[in-house]
C-alpha cells in the first residue's frame, strides 16, 4: 500500500465565467468540486495506476465531509482521514473562458490543537506499518508545527519506509534535513531551499542538505533528478497546453508507483514525466488522459548532466 | 406574520483578500458565509425589527442544508423553505481590500420540477392564510414558469394580503400585470420594464402597467414612490460610503414593516431610506447598524414631486 498524506485537504470548487472582469458580477456557467490538496490529487492517480492508496490527514467541518464523500467515489482510495473541529478549506478556481486563464482564491486551512496533532501522529504511525512508501504533500494547516514533516519523515525511516516530500518553505527546509528518499520542488521551491537559480547546481545542493535524491520540476521542460545514480533531464516531446494544475502531483504517483515497482531511476523520470504531460492534457488535476500517457510516455527525452 | 419567499435562496460566501489581480493565486484572509437570496435578507431585517416573520422558498443539496442551519441560527426567522432535489446555488463575492471593490460570482440555480412547483404553491397557500403581508423577492431558478410571480401575487390578492414583488425582467413585467400593492425596483429594472430612463415618469407609467405603488431605489439618492395618496422623493441626510450589497433587501423590510404596522407612506419611505442607509453601513447584506438607522431616521429629506 502507498499513504498519501495531506495534512490541508481541501474542496476544491471551480467556476467557469465566460470572461472574468474584476469588480463586476459574473453568472457562472458551470460548477465542479472535487476532492482536492496535492495528496488527495497523488492518491487518486495512484489509484488509476492500479496501486493499493490509503489517504491519510484532516478533515473536518461541512467541507471536510463533503471531501470524504467526493473521495468515496474515488475508485481506490482508501479513507483514512482524521477527523478535526476546525473546517476544511476550499480552494475555487475561477476558470475564464476567453483566456482559459484561472484566478485561485484558497481559503486558509482549519486550526487543528495541539491533541489533534497527537492524534495524527499515532494514527500515521499506525498506517505505516502497512505502508510499501509515502507521500507527503502540500502546505500544513495553522496549528500544525512547522517541524511537521520532519518529524514524519523520521517516523518513515524508523520504519523503513522510503518517503517523498512536495511541500515548501519552512516546512521543506526542515523536513529536508530529516533526510526524506526524494523531494520533489519546482524551480522557485528550489531556489528558495538552495540560494540558487541554477537548476542543476541546486538540485545537488538540495540533496547534500538531506535529500537522497532530488527531482525539480521544470514546467513544460519536464524534470530534472539528481541522484545517487546519476543526473538526468526528462524532457516531454512538445509542450503541451492545457491547464497545469495537478500536473506535479501526477509526477509525483509516477515517481512513487515507479519506486514501489522497482523501477529505475530513468523509467521512473519518464512515467512521471508522462503522466504529468497527460494530465495537462486533462481539465481536472487528480486525473490525466490515458491517450496523452501512453502517447508521451514513448517519446519523453532522457538526457544525463 | 409578515411571509418573504425566495425562490433562488443562496448560501452567499465572502472572501477578503488583499488585492484581486485576475489570473493569480489568492491566499484569502476570511471567509464569511450567511443564508442568503433577497426574501431571505428581507426576512432578517424584518426579524431585527421586532416582526414575526416566516421565510419560504426552495432548498436543496447540501449548500441548502448550510442555508437552513444559518437561518436556524438567525433569530426570529421562522423556516418554511420546501425541499428540493436540485442543490440550492452558492454566491461568492470577493471583496478587495485595497479598492473595497466586490467581484461576484453567482452559481445557476437548482432546477425546480413541475412536481416541485405544484408542492410549492400549495404550501404557499397554506402559508398565505395566516401572513399579514408577503414578500416576493429576487431571481426564478432554472424551471420554474416565468409567470410564477403573477400566480403569487393573483393567490395572495385572493386571500387579501397586500404583496411586495421585488424581482426584474419578464417576471417583472408579468408580476405587474397580476396588480401588486407594491414593486419596488431601481432604475435600470425600472427603465427595462417601461421603457424611460426617466424615474418620475417612469414610475408612474409602472403604476398604470397594474403596480398599485412604485418605490423606486435611486441608490445614494434615496426613494422615489408614486401612490395613490402622492409622489414623494426620500432622500438620505448624506451620502454614505460602504458596501450597497443588501440596501434595496432592507428598504423592502422597512416599507413592508410600515405597512403592518399601518403607517403612513411619509413614514414608511423615511424607515426605508434609514434602514438601507445603515445597511450600507454595516459589511455584511441582510443586517444593518442600528446607530446609523436611528441617526438617519431623524434626518431624511421628504419632497413631495
Amino acid at each position: 500500500m502507498i499513504l498519501t498524506v495531506t495534512l490541508n485537504t481541501a474542496l476544491d470548487v471551480t467556476h467557469h465565467v465566460p470572461r472574468l472582469i474584476p469588480h463586476t458580477s459574473h453568472q457562472v456557467t458551470a460548477v465542479t468540486e472535487r476532492p482536492g490538496g496535492k495528496g488527495l490529487n497523488v492518491a487518486r492517480v495512484l489509484a488509476a495506476l492500479g496501486h493499493e492508496v490509503t489517504a491519510t490527514g484532516f478533515a473536518g467541518g461541512r467541507t471536510g465531509t463533503v471531501v470524504r464523500e467526493l473521495l468515496a467515489a474515488s475508485p481506490g482510495v482508501t479513507d483514512a482521514l482524521v477527523p478535526c473541529a476546525g473546517t476544511t478549506r476550499r480552494t475555487l478556481a475561477v476558470v475564464d473562458a476567453a483566456s482559459g486563464d484561472t484566478t485561485q482564491f484558497n481559503e486558509p486551512g482549519p486550526l487543528i490543537g495541539s491533541a489533534e496533532w497527537a492524534a495524527f501522529l499515532a494514527h500515521y504511525e499506525a498506517l505505516l506499518a502497512g505502508a510499501g512508501a509515502v507521500a507527503l504533500c502540500g502546505s500544513l494547516p495553522p496549528g500544525v508545527p512547522v517541524g511537521a514533516y520532519a518529524t514524519l519523515v523520521r517516523s518513515a525511516r524508523a520504519a523503513g519506509v522510503p518517503v517523498l516530500l512536495d511541500t515548501s518553505g519552512e516546512a521543506l527546509r526542515r523536513g529536508v534535513a530529516a533526510r526524506p528518499e526524494v523531494i520533489k520542488p519546482n524551480v522557485a521551491e528550489l531556489a528558495e531551499l538552495t540560494g540558487s537559480r541554477e537548476p542543476v547546481q541546486a538540485t545537488r545542493d538540495a540533496r547534500r542538505r538531506g535529500a537522497h535524491s532530488v527531482v525539480a520540476s521544470l514546467g513544460p521542460d519536464g524534470l530534472l533528478a539528481a541522484t545517487a545514480e546519476g543526473t538526468w533531464q526528462a524532457t516531454p516531446p512538445r509542450a503541451l497546453t492545457g491547464n497545469p494544475t495537478g500536473a506535479g502531483d501526477s509526477a509525483v504517483a509516477g515517481l512513487l508507483s515507479g519506486l514501489m515497482e522497482g523501477l529505475d531511476w530513468p523509467d521512473r523520470l519518464t512515467r512521471a514525466v508522462a503522466l504529468s504531460a497527460a494530465t495537462v492534457r486533462s481539465p481536472v488535476a487528480g486525473e490525466f488522459d490515458p491517450r496523452t500517457y501512453e502517447e508521451v510516455r514513448g517519446s519523453v527525452k532522457l538526457t544525463a548532466c
